[in-house]
């Protein structure tokens, strides 16, 4: 039995604890929240411990903690601080931090003992090991990454920013007809426009001026200024009816050539309905090698490029050589 | 520099001699033959060995041999030959035999300090790592593999055992609306007539009776009985000016729910051109894995599953992370 923490209890959070019980090796043995008399109204059973740095490790006993919160504040601080403690996994996706992050990570993992298992997920995570794979399979190949169609949280709440928005969500959409481009065998650069277009729904203000809001949307830098952005202007009710969901996905795309004019294209897609119950059911699976690799006494911070793909499995190495190879 | 041999110079030795060229750290020093003296007519600027049991081992320094034979007779004889050696990569692929030679493999290389990654390419090889990732990303999930479209040796050869058959070649194709549903997130089991089909291209006699000919073919047990089969008669020209590559390829499907009901689907697709040149590339991606592996103290027998997946790169540690991740 393999005994999880979750550390910090949100959407990410929720879905750990729903594919703990889906991996009947699991065991989850206690929750560690900023806000622990928030959690202890949904969970009863289990211990729910307040973060603080310096705080005592819970007196369960616990292999693995897996961190649920954010990437930008949280997640940089608490992974160093359960690193000291217990084996952890991650799913940091501050993809420009990444490599800062690793060392700081192994180097404490390290100095402990344990395994901390870093931006594990999908994208970081599975993409990244789908990229790495095509590029290693076919060398001088192109690859391309696309998102969607799903919701960015990113992109929702800039929109959540514009004077008059009362609330928005905004969903990314990749380009079939670029898609089919690189199906085909052709290899150009794209745009950012080319790629994905956005489509953002709006609950306005009454008497709000739509059109402003709409300019104001479609125009802002980095976040919408560089697709095509189709704005609709909802009511509340249809915002909670038809838009209460996470789904997402995406595509890793690798296109090569092999001989003197062969064309070899690889495609990995993941087509989510909930885009944070799969990231946890990804990290559950990680904590699954994070323990073994401990238990094998290895030590330090791996990404998932690092790790034999059957340290993920429940199955022992017999019968998956029998009944998936 | 890492210092190859190419074991059996047929399709597939030749797509791991293009492959080598497309990654700078590799070195095809030898090849090894049962006939060198016809190999011999091809490549003059390395040694061309004959294969014997007992054979001396090459002169010039070799790393690790890559087994490029058929896997029915040969592979099983000469992996344990020359896993003796050298490591090795094979592309094994009698499934129901794998077990027993990795088994074998584990063995010899244990006691002789090699590495031998066996049944690599892409089925088995990546669609195995798929298919598990797959599992254990999704527990409780169902998955489905698809063939083509694309040549099968095999059906092409059983076909041309029929009286008053020349030549003929087998493609198989996956059935699209079949994968569709699976994409609509239904789960069904499917038969091999739902999953797939088959069109055969047969080159007849002069004079030959070709309704007898096409009951032959789509009424053989094992081979076509099970799938709807469509017989197409052309001309020996036609076979040698449309029929001469080796194209292939596949998906790898895993469907599952995660919380109480969302579909969560998973996709890798393989559109290959050439299946031996593809299948030799990833064969090369290997034997930079094997090396690493050996020179990193280990040994025995690996399949894919075993494998952390940045051994097959040939960017260190720092750049996957920082470019890939």
């Amino acid at each position: 039995m393999i005994n999880l923490a979750i550390i910090g209890y949100g959407n990410v959070g929720r879905g750990v604890r729903k594919a703990i019980k889906n991996n009947p090796d699991m065991a989850l043995k206690a929750i560690f929240s900023r806000r622990p008399d928030v959690v202890k109204k949904e969970i009863s059973n289990i211990p729910v411990i307040k973060i603080e740095k310096g705080a005592p490790k819970s007196s369960v006993p616990i292999d693995v903690a897996i961190l649920c919160s954010g990437s930008k504040e949280d997640v940089p601080v608490q992974g160093p601080l359960f690193a000291r403690w217990y084996s952890t996994v991650d799913s940091f996706d501050t993809h420009a931090d990444i490599p800062k992050y690793f060392h700081k990570m192994d180097e404490i993992a390290k100095e402990k003992g344990n395994v901390s298992i870093i931006s594990a997920g999908w994208d970081p995570g599975i993409f990244s090991l789908e990229r790495v794979l095509g590029d290693a399979f076919l060398p001088c190949s192109k690859g391309y990454t696309f998102w969607g169609p799903g919701v960015s949280q990113g992109h929702s709440d800039a929109a959540r920013t514009v004077e008059g928005v009362i609330d928005a969500r905004s969903y990314t959409h990749p380009i079939e007809t670029t898609m089919k481009q690189i199906r085909d065998g052709k290899k150009p650069e794209f745009t950012s426009r080319q790629k994905h277009k956005r489509v953002v729904y709006v609950v306005a203000e009454e008497g709000a001026d739509k059109e402003k809001i709409r300019k104001a949307i479609t125009g802002m830098p980095n976040y919408f200024a560089d697709y095509d952005t189709e704005v609709n202007f909802i009511s509340s009710e249809q915002m909670t009816d038809e838009h209460n969901a996470y789904p997402h996905g995406g595509f890793v795309m690798t296109s090569g050539v092999t001989g003197e004019r062969n064309k070899q294209i690889i495609e990995y897609r993941c087509q989510l309905a909930s885009n944070p119950e799969f990231t946890g059911s990804v990290l559950v699976a990680c904590a699954r090698a994070a323990f073994r690799l401990k238990t094998a006494g290895h030590k330090g911070a791996y990404t998932m490029l690092d790790i034999p793909p059957a340290l993920y499995s429940p199955h022992p190495g017999e019968k998956l050589r029998s009944k998936y190879t």
